[in-house]
């Protein structure tokens, strides 16, 4: 306690202290006593991680100079992200995504699997459990006429052989032609444009959906309130949603995204992979569907 | 893109790349990304400080190789600090607190001000607006005969010029002697061991309250789990909080610590300074008090 007045006063005495752009000494010796609390039973992992994560945060409240008022600023819009979140909707993950946070996390795993499986992306805040299980070939669109109805196919394989991967589920959602996911909009009813669909021996999937639309990240909550502080557009090119899992398989979640949408190269949330733009190729002959989208999965086997 | 999928497969190709602890490379044009996409019209202290912001929370993710599944339970974390929040207890702070962020902030408003005022310490989770405005001379126990009654006196002064402050106001809460604060505990009554206090033109306080126990900080939430995981004790040395106002002065939030704790060096969020120390010494000649306690706050000029 006496080195922290000490370092307050300027009187630092061989005590570490940490300056602000400004010359300011602020107080290092509580950067020392939080990772210096941990106990000798804690988790192996969150210990590991817990003294980086500390200098990091310690270190950019001193160098930004972050004061008691806007820590609290920054609490009270972490709880207002919180009470938020529900099963319908997580919005403290769309935070993040301003950040940046959820791309680089898939990054890290992707880089460190190795295992050359479909590239992953952002799941994003909308992504409903048990959406309706369907039949190959059905729609997952209802009570929309209008839209560019796609017949969207393909297989998923085995990233290592290359082989059909047998009952592997295909989950997938995304918004109406309005931009709103069915959770968002009362006009539609519960669990449109989303459904699970199971391969057979041949791995392949074929399902209709709609060529999806670019819209814009909610706004009602603390992400749309960080965005407009940031003087940043909220869009997000157009996309669809992708959760593809198997037994003895890596879950993949991941998103197909429009080339020829104006946001490709320019996402609010950063999600955006080369490898996941894709094509939707005029159809002709099929009274169901304008376009055409063939996409195959690949999946990495579970190592441990 | 393509940088992204270059810097993957290991060929830099110039592109600054962040190399994990074990030489893998991640892609760091997100952060440029990120960072980049600020408006020219964004707030200004947003703007400044979310480069530093950005970098520091993605070196830490690269560097400690933070996988999408840790994420998740991080974003998992702090939805259920959220949702627990609410004006009555302020769970997301407490998450804070056990990093240490609260008292840093603090460190940091107070070495900026120098302004000479008590030194702030945190608030943390358990205030509540609008405590009972009562007289000098009151007391905020009720129902409590057990316990070590005490007689807290003092004065509230201008920090410049050591003046008494006419009408400034003290706001004091506390727990009880199971270690519960009011809201925490259906045996007390609504806003007991609270209370507002309002100084007349000699600046000074009076009145009872408890000599203050030492308590375990909450362990239902994020906050105690986080605690569990680092093995780590949840225990606050004693203390009565404190926030003192008056008209012209910054606000200042504090706690007074009983020397005698055995915790007070050792506190689970970190809150202690040396000047926040205090002696409770045993009162004869008062059959409403076994101690007293004299303490002069110190409040600087609001500046702008």
């Amino acid at each position: 306690m006496d080195a922290q007045r000490s370092v307050r006063n300027g009187e630092t005495n061989g005590i570490s202290a940490t300056a602000g752009p400004e010359g300011h000494h602020f107080d290092a010796n509580l950067t020392s006593q939080v990772i210096g609390a941990t106990g000798p039973k804690a988790n192996p992992r969150l210990a590991s991680i817990l003294p980086n994560l500390t200098r990091h945060l310690h270190d950019f409240m001193r160098e930004s100079e972050i004061t008691s008022q806007e820590l609290m600023a920054a609490f009270d819009l972490l709880a207002w992200a919180g009470r938020m979140t529900d099963d319908k909707r997580h919005e403290v993950l769309l935070v993040g995504d301003v950040f940046g946070l959820e791309p680089l996390a898939d990054d890290i795993t992707y880089t460190l699997a190795a295992d050359r499986s479909t590239i992953p992306t952002v799941l994003g805040p909308f992504w409903r459990a048990n959406a309706p299980l369907r039949s190959m070939g059905d729609t997952i669109v209802f009570g929309i006429e209008s839209g560019d109805h796609t017949y969207m196919h393909g297989r998923i394989v085995d990233a290592q052989t290359g082989g059909p991967i047998n009952n592997a589920e295909l989950d997938i959602w995304e918004t109406a032609p309005n931009g709103k996911y069915e959770q968002q909009d009362p006009d539609q009813i519960d669990m449109n444009l989303r459904g699970r669909f199971r391969t057979g021996e041949d791995g392949s999937y074929n399902l209709y959906c709609l060529r999806p639309t670019t819209y814009a990240i909610p706004q009602d909550g603390p992400a749309g309130k960080l965005l407009q502080l940031l003087d940043r557009h909220p869009m997000r090119p157009a996309h669809i949603h992708c959760i593809v899992t198997a037994a003895g398989y890596k879950r993949l979640t991941t998103e197909l995204f429009d080339r020829r949408d104006k946001h490709v190269y320019d996402d609010a949330v950063f999600a955006v992979k080369e490898d996941l733009i894709v094509d939707f190729v005029p159809k002709v002959g099929d009274p169901k569907a304008h376009f055409d989208l063939e996409y195959n999965f690949k999946l990495a086997r579970q190592t441990s």
